[in-house]
């Protein structure tokens, strides 16, 4: 099948093996898989991204010298179940799933595996029993932003909202956005969010931000305080740059309890003291819950969280190196889907 | 009133204002006052301190180029009160209190303030609302450890254990082993601790530490994973040095609740994907809530708390000087007690 491969740290298209489903799995058509910007730090930082998960013990079995077909941002139809399996969605069904996959090996991360294929080529392999049928009336593109969305939602749940919180986000890309929309899906009001790119802000007040502003004009906690006073603060750190950190450390409210969904690579420098003086706490957050998957779905295909702004642009295998590029400027893209079926 | 003074960065006895009690206060004579990490900071980086305090809106209005009288840890008799004032405690009386007076003119920490003085001089002047009467039983010096073990009950609590968890102890200086005391108060098993000092250890052992190990010859989480196997766990920092929290971080179990206690004034690096991977959160803390104080000295008063080994010397305010400096070897004194009445 074609693909679009991750190998010797750049992305060709070529042809690789067909997945072939075993026992308890199925075999789908990728019909649409968003880009993720780890996938981006992945195709930079391989190395180090094994690296760390050796060292913290997460299934996370990558060989980044193999070919990896990277993308776990889908949605599918289901084409055949293997040897003697059944699944909750008929052949034909469009369906999503959390990108992970349990074999009696091991359980292999779906776009981060050299033993199967992500959502950047034609065709995958699933568990059958995490397959979640799409409600019909929701998009296929918009299907495959579950799983991005989820990440947002599951952010807000650690950050154990209480009615009087309201929310400061830092930083207005994917993670950012998925945040804000989830915070819209929980009530949270006022929602002060910066970032410097205008598009961003734009989307951000798109999917439910009250206030935004350029931080180069403003500093968030000035705008926070214009718009929740002296409210208990809920903060995001969504940059996952070095030096973000102790800057959200800096302008957080005491008491705050900030949650870390920026994903920085790198080594980075806090100020204890800040942290100490104002009491606050830091929780770093990884994924989502498969309730807190299934939600999203549910909220994306009942109208509650409208995904559509965000949907930039989309393109076939061939397009997905061009993609990756698109993507580190801001202002062109929010979120590029992939259609590995697009001639 | 004699009184150890600090005076342009060092101690010195000297004759100081006897203080005079407004309404509302309470005149005391300083029966005894611990002498706490935090004072030896102040000692050494005052100027950071009233720094930080000031950009983190902290209350803390201390000038260190005018004379302080350091001491927060107390434990008073009551002489008398001020204008039209009464209070819950009789002359004669002892008694403890947080260590904050609130004036017209703003709130003062007693013991970092040029307005009044704390409990390294003879006398001091109290809110009278805030004096809490020292159950008959409990001796002075004991009493005197209300304020540092109450830092080890608030810690804890803002772990928020739950049933299953058990605790990882970094450090087993004054305020790790406050920590403990608690965790023990608390019924939370196994407690595993760690410190360089053997004495240290043995202190932890006593406070209420199931194991203790010497970070040179075994790692804590080694350690952690016999005692307790897979259980979660609520991990104390109490050391409070530039790169323990990295360290911390990466010996921290998988959802550990990581609780800042240790007092880092500098700059600190940490591996931000460490806490994704891992999903940890990290809790930084700052004294206690006027109950956990009150909850303190009942469980002190009621010998739920044995603070008897923690006391390892007594000194005049001549010997304060030089107990700032014993302070600084961990075998020589956990808690050294100063009793400014004595000649």
């Amino acid at each position: 099948m074609r693909a679009a491969v991750m190998r010797n740290r750049t992305l060709v298209v070529d042809d690789v093996p067909d997945p072939e489903p075993g026992p308890g799995e199925a075999i789908v058509k990728t019909l649409a898989c968003g880009i993720c910007g780890s996938d981006l730090h992945a195709l930079a930082h391989a190395d180090k991204m094994v690296d760390i998960a050796r060292e913290t013990e997460t299934p996370f079995n990558m060989d980044p010298s193999r070919d990896v077909v990277m993308g776990h941002e889908f949605c599918v139809e289901v084409l055949d179940y293997g040897p003697g399996t059944d699944g909750p969605v008929k052949a034909g069904g469009r369906a999503v799933s959390m990108p992970l996959i349990f074999r009696a090996s091991g359980i292999e991360g779906v776009g981060y595996s050299n033993a199967v294929p992500g959502g950047y080529g034609e065709r995958m392999v699933l568990n059958a029993s995490l397959l979640l049928e799409v409600p019909n009336g929701l998009a296929t593109p918009h299907a495959a932003m579950t799983e991005p969305m989820a990440v947002g939602l599951h952010a807000v749940e650690k950050a154990h909202i209480e009615p009087a919180d309201a929310a400061m986000v830092f930083g207005c890309g994917p993670v950012g956005l998925a945040v804000i929309a989830a915070l819209k899906l929980k009530g949270v009001e006022p929602i002060v969010a910066a970032d410097f790119s205008p598009m961003r802000r734009a989307l951000a007040q798109k999917m439910g931000a009250h206030v935004v502003v350029d931080p180069r004009e403003r500093r968030l906690i000035d705008a926070y305080r214009e718009a929740a006073d002296l409210r208990p603060a809920a903060v995001f750190e969504c940059v996952g740059v070095p030096g973000v950190l102790k800057d959200v450390m800096r302008q957080a409210p005491r008491g705050a309890k900030i949650v870390v969904a920026g994903v920085c690579m790198e080594e980075d420098t806090i100020r204890p003291m800040l942290g100490i003086n104002k009491e606050l706490s830091l929780q770093f957050v990884l994924g989502y819950t498969p309730i807190e998957f299934m939600d999203t779905l549910g909220a994306l295909a009942d109208g509650r969280i409208d995904v559509s702004p965000l949907v930039t642009g989309t393109v076939g295998v061939e397009g997905v190196a061009q993609a990756f590029r698109d993507l580190a400027t801001p202002e062109q893209h929010a979120k590029i889907i992939v259609e590995p079926w697009r001639s």
